[in-house]
């Protein structure tokens, strides 16, 4: 350790297989891009006075528009949509983790699964409704929501159906948004259903909840009413703004780490039952059928998860030399308290620094620094939370969970909570694709 | 203490004058909306199934776009434009912040000032020079600072120029914001300058550095080289997607907590140096000269303040009954520790709620129970943070720079790093306008 603060020349410590290296190193010069200098960073004349003129700089800049968008040049920095032309099916829109960074998805690019597309709400005439089991049945304007006490937190969702193409016979060549891509991170901002049902009270009986949209398909979902009084919220706020149309506008329900599905969108009606009413999506789907001819139904929080956004599939590395492992991490149990990452396949493993403020229920970015000799890797992380739960192996999922039996879609739901770790195989041409290892 | 846990029809507990409540009350039926039913909550047959459908309901939904867009229905949130055709002077774009909730703004919405609009820059052409007094002088594509260790931290910036409308002698008849609308906050990814300096070296005579951007203003300010060494970022990201045009894409030099003119945006060059160059924007601009004829100079950090955001000016309350005073508060010197609301004109006070987690140089929502009975009352915030600093009342600012000898316009610079507590009064109708007192 005391090396480390003698000078700027020393080598980074390798950690584990393949050239993982010590989180807490200290850079030096030339440690960096000694492998790497024809990338970028290098002594050129422009270092000299005056610099050269960019055409950027010699003309006037545009106007600044009243509300930005993304530079022409990010184009392709966008959701991948399964329906593009809105025919009467379920679309998907992905979320691009492989071209963003640090936690907070933005609202236009928060993925997206919807029954009938997204219905164009007028705010001032929509109410929400809580009834059934309450001993005072209530209806909500939006203005009415206004004064209620509110609170801000940043959490996840994740679509039970994301990562599905880990359960796919053979390795799915795709990419991290077309894998992991039905998942997001807001901050959201609203009123606590707690707060709510003390409003209206809640009859003794009540033991379940059912939650409905007003959208065409009138999505719809029973849930737990220890949930309502724990942490649901009526989310009005997205990232500051109100919600994205797409996210449920002008409210939705927020079920931290519970599978995206439950988060009914475009909120309209909240029920107090006894029972659950058995909606298609808590029986037909949403339900995990083992092959043992056992069913999982209710399965509500999201299991703890990471994978690596970057390296991933389509991101080619730019020869041998030092790189940053970086990726998401979460869990529906509460906060992550380990990711370790392995470059052998699983062999070794090194701990990945976690970005802090590490917050429950939220996407936790890790970090690990990398020195590539160009040889062929395999890039693993593994996630652990403060629950005591640990991300499983593929292999470890699938013996509690039966063999698949043929090769499914990305788009065909052949089984939900997928949260196996993920291998990218990087060859030595710097290409990754996803890989069982 | 102990009434409050023993039903839900206690009354909440009044903490300070004109009806603040105590911050941990519960909530019962009727207590909200006891004076208020006609603004929303209440049974009415719609709580009755089946539901009314609503013509959204019985309609296929709108296509999902693969950037999302807010809904039409909020087309009033938006940037406030100084300079909305683009004429070749100083152009500022205010957040809406009596429109927003949370503590993140999205990027579309985020303040900008700009000398010459938003160079329409080329991320593959772009380049960061580093030279001047270090070891190696070294060019950075886009490209290769993808590659070093980066970070992640949620910041505000704000322009030192915010709130100058406070110096004005008589109250601005403005919102919040026109008054405090150069105040953003966003998730922030990049590398540390000291990372690249590292690199680069630093000979022992460098004290400064010069920050510039591509802009054709080609904004430039001198920085300690303390600041460079400490918490510096080249942000490469904003709340997870590519840094927004009018924040410096594909590149800004962040300065977490020191006045938003330095936050160098499109930045193209950092040169250390051993003394500021005294550019216009250090000397001209961005000085405060007190009216004993001295000035202050180099007066980096934005000093801790707070505002109230709703209710604010333009918001008018819907009558008597319920309501949850709101605001932002933050520090560039590090964590809010405290807020306390008046809403008898800083005769009392009670402290507010701070949501959590409440980061470092980041903006702070706080929130505060309130009755109001209708008659007229003066709100008012105040804040402290953890280094000890507490937020002027207006009448302390003066007595240490002097009193204004006229009225500026809100477009003029006459004072910055302006911090006073900000008071809103509310007449009988609710009507919302800003007062001094």
């Amino acid at each position: 350790m005391a090396s480390k603060h003698k000078g700027k020349s020393h080598e980074p410590v390798p950690v584990a297989g393949n050239g993982l290296l010590d989180r807490r190193m200290l850079l030096g010069r030339g440690i960096i891009f000694a492998g790497a200098v024809g990338t970028g960073a290098s002594l050129t004349s422009a270092a000299a006075e005056p610099l050269a003129f960019d055409p950027w700089t010699l003309t006037p800049g545009i106007i600044i528009p009243a509300y930005g968008t993304p530079s022409k040049f990010e184009a392709k920095v966008v959701r991948t949509l399964t329906n593009p032309s809105g025919t009467p099916r379920t679309a998907q829109a992905r979320t691009p983790h492989h071209l963003l960074d640090g936690t907070i998805t933005p609202a236009g690019l928060h993925f997206v699964v919807s029954r009938s597309g997204i219905p164009d709400i007028d705010p001032a005439k929509h109410r929400l409704v809580i009834h059934g089991l309450v001993k005072q049945p209530m209806v909500f304007t939006l203005d009415a929501l206004a004064r209620y006490p509110k609170v801000t937190r940043i959490r996840f969702v994740e679509c039970g159906g994301n990562s599905a193409p880990l359960f796919s016979k053979e390795p799915a060549q795709a990419d991290v948004q077309a894998i992991h891509g039905m998942l997001s991170c807001s901050e959201w901002t609203g009123v606590r259903l707690s707060t709510l049902l003390e409003e209206t009270g809640i009859d003794p009986k009540a033991k379940w909840f059912l939650a409905e949209g007003a959208d065409s398909a009138t999505m719809n979902r029973s849930i737990p009413l220890a949930k309502a009084l724990d942490d649901a919220m009526i989310a009005l706020y997205q990232n500051g703004e109100r919600i994205a149309p797409s996210q449920g506008y002008p409210m939705r329900l927020l079920l931290p780490g519970y599978e995206g599905n439950t988060n009914v969108k475009w909120l309209h009606r909240i029920k107090l039952i006894e029972a659950p009413v058995m909606a298609v999506n808590e029986t037909k789907e949403y339900t995990i059928l083992r092959f043992d001819g056992k069913a999982w139904q209710f399965n509500f929080p999201m299991e703890v998860k990471s994978f690596i956004t970057n390296p991933s599939p389509g991101l080619t590395l730019q020869g041998p030399g030092y790189y940053e492992i970086s990726g998401l991490a979460y869990s529906g149990n509460g906060r992550i308290s380990q990711v370790m990452v392995s470059a052998d396949g699983g062999k070794s493993w090194a701990q990945a620094a976690l970005q802090g403020p590490v917050l429950s229920k939220a996407l936790t970015r890790f970090r690990m620094p990398w020195r590539w000799d160009g040889q062929p890797v395999v890039l693993q992380s593994r996630s652990w939370d403060e629950a005591g739960n640990v991300q499983p192996t593929r292999a470890e999922l699938l013996a509690q969970r039966g063999e698949p039996r043929n090769s499914p879609s990305i788009e065909a739901f052949p089984m939900t909570h997928m949260n196996p770790v993920t291998s990218w195989a990087i060859d030595s041409k710097g290409e990754t694709k996803h890989v069982y290892v």
